[in-house]
């Protein structure tokens, strides 16, 4: 068993899909993380940040699944992050309707002290200069350091995030912003240009494609669970993110066997988070529901060709 | 071993890609179908027709692998079915330039007598009413009868689809020709009406990310093999389908544990067809190479989560 320490945003998201729309409701990166990862029972800890407005029940169903949440500092004068988004009818791809930073903007990561020699440290989607704050403030080098970014930080804040780059070990990253990391439309050679600029391991979510791991030369493919039905995107790739994590720090063995085990639980907690709106599913997911789910995986992806 | 009867054009192909164009190629559903197959020497023969200007050299491509060309009629007056078409940068979409359905148009195909009694038809993508005509000429209902088909059916002479879907045991079809037949943006309610419509088995190929095979509640995935470049799609999805249909004849075991094989199988053929244009690299094509490919489809997909 190893400690994750999570950093990402804990916030309001208000969401519109073909089947309906929420009201402001829980979100944001850190609370899709730790949700899936608290599947594993491991120690974690959020470092966040949230304003006045957040209810306490939140926080509470967080800290009810054994989350440290001594690392979200609560401004009182301030409001939370807040995000909203419309998905088209494809829920492949969606608009933003609203993103109001408030709190976040002046957001100053503090790692609880207990949290500070994580062996596994999750750095959810934010700006790349306070995914390197956190990181500078590790007392230790974590074994694994994983990182999730997206095309913003690219455009805004590039020199940012390759200098981060250079310290994670895995990348979590999607395919279009893979791309436009490298203007390279070829995936392998992508993740290639992308292992260049520091993460041994690179894993590019293709959404209901599945995703893609690539170390070296090995390359291995982890497919979504087809499903009748995607309810609500929101968060996919942030509990693809916890699954990965939540595993590894449960298991502390960061082969690459192991690794590719961590991406079939990402996928596996991702399947859930798509089945309602927000963190709804992820509220209410057994350990037998994982469990069956997994099976679900084996069948879909295993088969007995012997090659002597 | 079983007998493999094929139907499907035997063609002219010209081509235009990002990475160049070619003068008018060997093509056509049953050419890859029938060179794919061949990989796992079975009896096999094509009932096809071409006009005069079909070279005796191309002809010889196919009977030198084994294949039975007796049923390939050479119609010397006439020209040879021709297509034209134009790959997009992204490789995933195409326009077709010119179609000349030439001796195709009063196609009146005749299966070798010999061939009346295969175990597994072929019935690659044309007329519906043509893929009817051979299956009524067969003395013996064949074991497995596999279907291939397009959009272009769907709309120009659908009730001649549905009439021809009742009789045969598997589809395969890709991903919007799925969601075109049976007005369902899921895949997976797709596969179902499909299934009602009378297949036992649906194949959703969706190029290049991957197949699924649905049968009753079950659904299996294959990949497509991560490549650093695919040089030229033409033909990669009969050539998928003569993977399949070839390694099902070989072993002749119609389970689903084996028709999952079927479908890694078909990717793995699919996989090279890709790396060069037209039917050039399937032609020079080795049991070695499928070997090692068929190991990084493995590599690729195989993993260790043990549940108890």
């Amino acid at each position: 068993m190893s400690k994750l320490l999570i950093v990402g945003t804990v916030a309001f998201d208000a969401i519109e899909t073909p089947f309906g729309q929420t009201d402001k409701i829980l979100g944001g990166a850190a609370t899709f993380i730790g949700l899936a990862a608290s599947q594993f029972k491991v120690e974690s800890a959020i470092v966040s940040v949230v304003g006045g407005d957040f209810p306490k029940d939140y926080l509470r169903l967080l800290s009810d699944r054994e989350i440290d949440i001594s690392g979200i500092e609560v401004i009182e004068s301030g409001k939370t992050f807040f995000w909203s988004g419309r998905y088209h009818n494809d829920m492949n791809t969606r608009d933003t309707l609203s993103t109001e930073l408030n709190v976040l903007a002046k957001f100053d990561p503090k790692v609880p002290v207990a949290y500070k020699n994580a062996e596994i440290l999750m750095l959810g989607n934010l700006h790349p200069k306070i995914q390197k704050q956190v990181l500078d403030q590790m007392e230790v080098k974590p074994k694994l350091t994983i990182l999730d970014t997206m095309n913003f930080w690219m455009e805004h804040s590039l020199d940012e995030l390759h200098l981060i780059l250079k310290e994670v070990d895995v990348i979590t990253i999607n395919d279009e912003e893979a791309r436009q990391l490298t203007h390279e439309y070829s995936l392998v050679v992508a993740a290639r240009k992308i292992h260049e600029m520091g993460p041994r391991y690179v894993v590019i979510k293709k959404g209901e494609h599945g995703a893609l791991l690539f170390h070296d030369e090995n390359v291995f493919f982890a497919p979504a669970l087809p499903l009748e039905e995607v309810f609500d995107p929101t968060g996919a790739g942030d509990t693809f993110a916890g699954g990965f994590a939540g595993f590894l720090a449960k298991t502390s063995d960061l082969t690459f066997e192991n690794i590719k085990n961590a991406v079939i639980y990402g996928s596996t907690m991702a399947s859930f988070c798509v089945e309602k709106f927000g963190a709804e599913r992820m509220l209410n997911l057994t350990g037998d529901q994982v469990y069956k789910r997994l099976q679900q995986f084996k069948n879909l992806t295993q088969f007995e060709i012997e090659l002597s």
